[in-house]
């Protein structure tokens, strides 16, 4: 089959691969039906994260069930199904506190940018839809996977709750469908901080009351006048770096709760800093497989329309135009057709 | 008046002061029941904190309120009171919220280890008691005003609940009253990480279950084994230190919760390492105001007896005893008799 893989800081290619096949009982094959490019991908892409053999790409996926396992009884060829980037057990004491993504046996799933996935665990991780979907509906379907998972995490981790007021900090992917989940959660005020024209038109369209485009101390000034010198109840922070951390941190209220989603790169802490801030802080790596039913429930009765991040499609054979589009900003998320 | 002053590095001296006058109108002067020794007393008196002038000390307290400035309609002279170390306004968002420790218009309260202390913001930061309290109960209401309500916020601040499973970190009178607080909030089993025989025996009586004697990573060990892998529900981090924080880190299972009382002294939090730790963090001074009324009906009632903590009374004059017995681990918390 082709594939997507890395082979060094901007050096992606799309090449014959061996087709993926059944390496433990538990496993399941998909015949994948769309396929994305994550913001984390840019991390390696970038050389910013080494790698250190040919990487074989994406961890967003859904499709079709090919085959699986002898100890798969739950799940059978033909089906539909979304999974997780993290493959889990569902069934561990860490899976049942509903943390599938520190699950005890977890196992990342990657090479999802080829028409065939193995994915690891499949009983636990897939959730298989009622029947085939619209064709039209499954880019929506392939952001509950992880992007919306991961914005909706990012939502539940701030306590977003009916009338909350809300500042997103992020206006990638993650950050756009963190607005769309504090909407669906009921957040009264939601400000997105960006400074693009068309990213900012997407956090309106997905429910974004207010946009702020200045970062660091002064987005944190803009925010507490907003507030009335107050800060925000819930603070989504889908970025990952020192200066969107702290940002994120000084604009929740004393009491407030900051989600942060976006993978930490080089981010310290200062624990007196903290300590005073009065706020709460979770996050890490999203539990989709725990959102997943609810999320695609939301989907398939059609109440959420997550597929408008998606502002570029390409067939799987241009990816590398796809991750190029993705690093420069010119797209906010690419889809790839396998 | 005679009252104790820190006048530098283990220089602490009981001299004769002005006594403190109404300086605003909505002050209170009251006449000090009982004071003690903080933990928090002994990072300047150890010189980690530094002091540019002779420093008044104390900060916890209650009395019976001697006078009150003109727009103080609520207390009237006469009334037995609790307040907290920061004045609080009580109305304020961030009051309103439930954070009065990072009150608007908070102001810290100093100089409690005399006779006669000034309060600011009194109608806001002082509880009046139904009448006279027993003199036998005035130990237990003096923890109140710190002690406990800083131990019983690191146990709401990692959410303990009914059936938890709960670590303290640190013994000292914060930590052991996290114990107690940890055991009236339901706890099911509280682990009291301690290597002193006195301490254990106290934090049994307050209703610790096991003892840890093991730190840093051979005592996140022995909570793991106990814990079968899993780690804690919730964890009480009374200490303030670098190895502390991550000790509680450490122990708390995934979507676990970390309340940290701790000042914390030269801490630093790795954020790629703590995202994936997927704890919840919570924590800061305590706002020791929200939890006055019902920790000291907790105390008049007799459902708790917090006064345990202390094992050394001395009067005031010989406060410098005080500091030294808690400074050399002597005693956990000494009273000081005005």
């Amino acid at each position: 089959m082709r594939a997507a893989v890395l082979h060094g800081p901007r050096d992606l290619r799309v090449e014959q691969r061996e087709s993926p096949r059944i390496l433990k009982t538990t496993d399941a094959i998909i015949r994948v039906a769309a396929a994305c490019v994550c913001g984390s991908d840019l991390w390696p892409y970038r050389g910013i994260q080494a790698i250190e053999a040919p990487m074989p790409m994406g961890h967003e996926y859904c499709g079709v069930i090919e085959e699986v396992g002898s100890d798969v009884l739950a799940l059978r060829p033909g089906q539909f199904v979304v999974g997780s980037f993290f493959a889990s057990d569902n069934v561990c004491p860490v899976c049942t506190f509903g943390y599938p993504s520190s699950c005890q046996s977890r196992e990342f799933v990657g090479g999802a940018q080829a028409p065939l996935l193995r994915v690891p665990l499949a009983q636990g991780t897939l959730v298989p839809l009622g029947g085939m979907p619209d064709p039209g509906m499954i880019p929506s379907l392939l952001t509950t996977s992880d992007v919306l998972g991961t914005g909706w995490f990012a939502a539940m981790a701030a306590q977003v709750k009916p009338g909350s007021t809300v500042v997103v900090v992020g206006d990638g992917a993650v950050g756009l469908l963190g607005v769309l989940s504090a909407r669906q959660l009921g957040a009264d005020r939601i400000v997105a901080m960006s400074r693009h024209a068309a990213r900012q038109r997407l956090a309106r369209e997905f429910g974004a009351t207010d946009i702020v485009v200045e970062r660091g101390d002064e987005g944190v000034d803009r925010i507490m006048e907003l507030t009335r010198g107050v800060g925000a109840d819930s603070v989504l922070e889908c970025v990952g770096t020192q200066e969107s951390m702290l940002q994120a941190i000084h604009c929740a209220r004393r009491g407030g709760h900051v989600g942060y989603v976006g993978v930490p790169h080089n981010v310290q802490l200062d624990g007196e800093a903290l300590f005073f801030e009065h706020v709460h802080l979770h996050g890490g790596p999203a539990p989709v497989r725990r959102y997943l039913p609810h999320l695609i429930d939301l989907v398939c009765n059609g109440k959420i329309d997550p597929s408008k991040v998606f502002d570029l499609t390409l067939p799987l054979e241009q990816a590398a135009e796809g991750y190029r589009a993705m690093d420069e900003r010119r797209a906010v998320k690419v889809l790839l057709q396998p």
